[in-house]
């Protein structure tokens, strides 16, 4: 059953978040509000900064008409996207725009309280750098590499966080940053909604392929992260490709997608080769040299993730998919694979549209969507009672 | 961006649609909305019948208030679940509820105008024989054996439908009933819907696979329908399976799905091996009979597909699977099939809360679903109004 969300005021500042600033007149006749009421919410708004005066409109004749518009400035997000061995830290304004970042080198092997303090510490030094006050500061979106259950923002038995299994995220960044709001995901899931909010709004339907250290997707269902039941959705780098029967992985299985199609896949056949290579940066800095071994095998791994791609394109029927992660650095390689394999093995009808493309955030991508969470929530109808109320 | 839905006296109604009936002063402690707004909305819901008059709440002395309730029976929505040979037309309630059913024997290839006619004119007298009037008609739900671009309501390319590409289902509907709603969708997607809504409202993460003559799926994604970009998501009948590789499909390729394990595949090797088998309802009464070869490759196509669903599981962690059809009428040992790859081949944070399960709508599942998807948009705050203008 659908629910109505929070009070009827709150429809004024939804429609104003578009960016576009309209009179009261308008306010009144696209909201169906009173003209009382909207001269009151306009007030409480005004208080909270979160509304401004905007320019005039076009008159004719006479006094024009105040206008209103969303003052995205007005409060600040801190978003973190924390890899295995680094975390890139962002400022964002209300828009979702990154005003400042800093990327740190930490091991999330030293565990949640190490990792969360210095992720605390470094962001309010960010917060100092660029002017805004605590007070500004809206909330945090974190993201983290192995699967999250986002209601709760616990992570669920993540295979390269020891020490991290169950660990209450949420709770303790609110606690250490004193806000109301933090919250939690998968770092593949918010590259691709930050790929998605940033360079494809008009494509409801997408896929974010993660290829890296390990491999990874992030769904977009009619503009909204599919997450699945235990936030494991997307995770095909252990799914079994047919010619990997072989070749063991580090999850236990054998022939997963990720013991063929990684970064550090393809660093140990290139070591094998005769060409010493340690994970995804050197495989890129040896494509962009053009070994020819390395074109190669990028290509393969292409077609690998591809063969997996396939049925996810026939099941999912997304009309994007975003390549994305270390691996894709290194050119057209590796999304030439892809194409190959997708293009030749999906259902028409499912290929029929589809594009398959390079991430255009780059390493971006993870903290613009967890910017975007840490908006949409705090924003949202419900949540924006508790801000006007303040 | 979110985007408010409708005005805020919407959000009376959609309150009261959970069935609890509410006094003035509970609705406007619950919407926001001013006294004088309850009441008038109240007086237009009720001239609708959309609301009714409650039992009075249990009075602590004096004269109990009114309550307010929604009246489910006020008006009735058509549903047509149109397979390849056969309809089942049914007329549901505002609350999703069944009240009629009649199944009808009608081959789609006879083309759009034929089909629809008879749609139109059965469901008319389905209407009468309830004694419900063509005014109370709220809208028709239609389901099609095939890929429905789900907005425009056209078949796009349908495989087993000629002459119904790019027909304009919705609009031939809305002209022969004299309606304003009629929407169309996938019959798979239908089916996950009406099984959704019906049997399992508390797994908002959920696959419904079809095996028939055709293998199809239809996915909930948080509660909602998810179609894909051309609505051809769910299509897994045409994906490849290992050991199929020799095996001509009708769709031209070779190895698909459904040409080792539909029905009409399973009839084939049945037929084979000197048992005469035409089509899922032989193989169904074969295995009900004990027939071991039709157990056998009953259990086998259930492990075919459970080849393909365990990719599906992965990337799109559902928690609940279930399994409908013809095909699934023949007992445990296709789903049998299923579970024993599905939980041996996905990841097991996938399958952990997995539950893989009979359909229980059984054949009612496609007209649930398509009376579902009428009354939710029909109910929706934007649709709403046209209903209370009238």
């Amino acid at each position: 059953m659908p629910v109505r969300e929070g009070p009827p005021e709150g429809a004024l500042f939804q429609l104003l978040r578009d960016g576009r600033p309209r009179t009261r007149a308008e306010l009144s006749a696209e909201t169906g509000l009173a003209r009382s009421t909207i001269a009151e919410r306009i007030e409480s708004l005004l208080a909270t900064g979160l509304l401004r005066h905007a320019d005039k409109a076009e008159s004719t004749g006479g006094r024009p008409p105040s206008m209103f518009a969303f003052n995205p400035g007005a409060r600040v997000v801190l978003a973190a996207d924390i890899g295995a061995t680094h975390v890139k830290l962002a400022i964002a304004d209300l828009s979702g725009e990154i005003i400042a970042e800093q990327d740190h080198v930490l091991d999330i092997a030293a565990g949640p309280e190490t990792v969360l303090d210095y992720v605390a510490e470094a962001g309010r030094k960010l917060l100092k750098e660029v002017k805004r006050s605590a007070k500004e500061l809206l909330g945090i979106g974190v993201g983290l590499p192995g699967p999250v259950e986002h209601a709760s923002g616990r992570p669920v038995n993540p295979p390269i966080m020891p020490g991290w299994n169950s660990f209450d995220v949420k709770t303790y960044l609110r606690e250490r940053l004193g806000i109301e709001v933090a919250l939690v995901d998968n770092d593949v899931n918010l590259m691709a909604l930050g790929e998605h909010r940033t360079h494809w709004p008009d494509a409801p339907n997408m896929m974010f392929v993660k290829v890296a250290t390990g491999i990874g997707c992030g769904l977009i269902s009619e503009g909204r992260l599919h997450r699945g039941s235990r936030g494991s959705a997307g995770d095909m780098g252990h799914v079994q490709v047919p010619h990997g029967a072989d070749v063991p992985c580090r999850c236990g299985n054998a022939g997963c997608l990720e013991a063929v199609a990684s970064g550090g896949a393809i660093a140990a056949k290139l070591t094998a080769l005769g060409t010493r290579a340690e994970g995804s940066k050197d495989v890129v800095e040896l494509a962009r040299g053009g070994s020819v071994p390395a074109l190669q095998l990028l290509r393969q791994a292409g077609r690998d993730i591809g063969e997996v791609l396939a049925t996810a394109v026939s099941l999912f029927n997304p009309s994007v998919i975003v390549v994305g992660g270390a691996l894709s650095q290194a050119g057209e390689h590796l999304i030439a694979g892809v194409r190959e394999v997708v293009y030749r093995r999906s259902l028409p009808l499912a290929t029929e549209e589809l594009r398959i493309v390079q991430s255009r955030g780059g390493n971006q991508a993870g903290a613009l969507g967890a910017a975007a969470m840490v908006i949409d929530h705090a924003l949202s109808p419900e949540q924006l009672e508790t801000l006007v109320a303040q």
